[in-house]
């Protein structure tokens, strides 16, 4: 079902993926090979182009011919492998999409500096918009992203999160992004002000559907398919829905030694699938997949604001998608 | 004498200089207070402004009276404080200031991460001058600045660094700033293409001589007034034009013990005292005072596309002390 509704995306995207890919490829331009090399390792290591994708679409959708709409959906590839560059740093990860994380291949400063590099670029070309809303809604989604990031730092290891910290969490570092991407569009478009915050709604929803889901990931799929270490979220000692929502259910015995084993972080593959068993027995995951699917409700009667089109069945086909999607 | 000329300065900007520090303090607004703790450490803490003054001088030079002069200058004060807290990670630089640096006080993950934010706050205030000519100059500073902080990294440790990669590194760490810094105001003010060029031109110009001025003083002045180690370039491996010009020019087994100690790094007071007298010697520290005067001279030369005024005088001025200056 996943794969399926993945193909028929897809198919009906291949030639914009295909130009976002050059476009990728060809505003890049640095000075220095070096920064190329680092920036095309994350850059070009088999990411879904989801975020340049919805502007694309959502372009489309809203009847936008400005020209330049690839070009311009390059400013969320390269904001998001900006974010990537700083965050597995900070995150301590080791391997992101099966490969090893840049600043275990180079030099982690020089990573921090090809990150705001990339950076630097989306915003450089968010400036070839001509259009100082969209340069402004790029600004703040990296404040909204850097303070998401720290905030998730200072959450770590603490066992008495919150619901409302998740999501505070994840509408900083994920959904504004999901949000500006769809925004922008309508900016761009000179859509009427309801069809704006309309696309910034279908974003930010799917943003944090999207951000759910693959927190569920680390609980519900094997290393090998993931292409990271499973456990890898609560290793860092980074506390999720399906955990959150479990804790809040669960008592006793249950309760403390789910706890001793977050607080620990050098837990067992056994004592890994015992906690999976208990955050089916206390409803964490099915939690989540609830709450994420409301997401996505909300995010799909957004375009509600929108006349039926081929365009808008496809961003109707993403929302799905995020629900199924199995890496 | 240097002393006098910066009484002279300052007196006539005391007003500049208080308005700059409230709006610094006003436009931070981060969500969380350990960002703006952060932020404060490297904010304020005795930084000369001089950035955000050039920028309000050469406004007030250009006739501009659209307002919000003040906060707009906080664009440069914060993008260099970004670039500081991000720089010094990648130096490995212990104090600033006189005081520990960031990463030393805090985890250096969640420094990267506030450089982040400082970046994205400045650029949220460019996109509210609502010229996007400005946001592109902001933006390809970034990228310049991290490529030319990228280079001298790349560049460390080598002995065979010609007098065009120093100056290649400086245009891009730090003139550009500076040229930046007066050009947007010419960009705010309207002024001719002409007048923007020379602003840009005095700008740049007093950037570079601005870094030979402090490269100098890693081998001129002592560590207490310096408010960090001397030495500390070469320590670090960073090879400035001091030390690359006399490498030029010296032969034999002169020249052969000067790379040893710079290989070396971790050399004696007396082995750096050596070094001093061979700069001496080989002309390094006369040769680069020369270049920094006479890119200052190209600076004060392109003032003359101005008429004459007090604000005119005061850039003239600024462009002496940065010759003069002994910290």
């Amino acid at each position: 079902m996943s794969e399926e509704l993945k193909e028929k995306i897809v198919s009906r995207v291949v030639g914009d993926l295909q130009q976002i890919e050059t476009e990728l490829a060809e505003n890049l331009h640095p000075y220095l090979e070096l920064v190329s090399e680092i920036a095309r390792h994350i850059l070009f290591s088999g990411g879904k182009r989801l975020r340049p994708l919805l502007m694309v679409i959502s372009a489309r959708l809203c009847g936008y011919n400005g020209g330049f709409v690839h070009k311009f959906s390059t400013i969320f590839e390269y904001l998001h492998a900006a974010t990537l560059l700083h965050d597995d740093l900070v995150d301590g990860a080791a391997i992101r999409r099966g490969r090893p994380v840049a600043h275990t291949v180079w030099d982690p400063a020089t990573v921090v500096l090809v990150g705001d590099f990339l950076l630097a670029r989306s915003l450089t070309i968010a400036a070839e918009t001509g259009r100082s809303r969209v340069i402004r809604v790029i600004a703040e989604i990296t404040e909204n992203m850097s303070q998401g990031e720290i905030q998730q730092l200072l959450n770590k290891g603490s066992a008495r999160l919150s619901e409302d910290d998740y999501m505070e969490v994840i509408r900083r570092k994920t959904a504004v992004l999901f949000q500006g991407a769809c925004r922008v569009s309508g900016i761009l478009a000179d859509v009427s002000e309801q069809q704006e915050l309309a696309l910034a709604e279908y974003g930010g929803n799917l943003g944090l559907a999207f951000q759910m889901a693959d927190d569920l990931l680390d609980y519900t799929v094997d290393s090998e398919k993931l292409g990271k270490l499973v456990g890898a979220d609560l290793r860092e000692g980074k506390l999720t829905l399906p955990v959150i929502s479990s804790l809040k259910q669960a008592g006793g015995s249950d309760r403390w030694q789910m706890v001793e084993i977050i607080r620990n972080r050098d837990f067992s593959p056994e004592e890994f699938q015992w906690l999976i068993e208990r955050l089916q027995k206390y409803g964490g995951i099915d939690y989540t997949r609830k709450r994420a699917r409301d997401h996505i409700e909300i995010a799909k009667q957004a375009l509600t604001n929108f006349e039926d089109s081929a365009d808008k069945q496809l961003l109707l086909d993403i929302a799905d998608y995020a629900l199924l999607r199995q890496m």
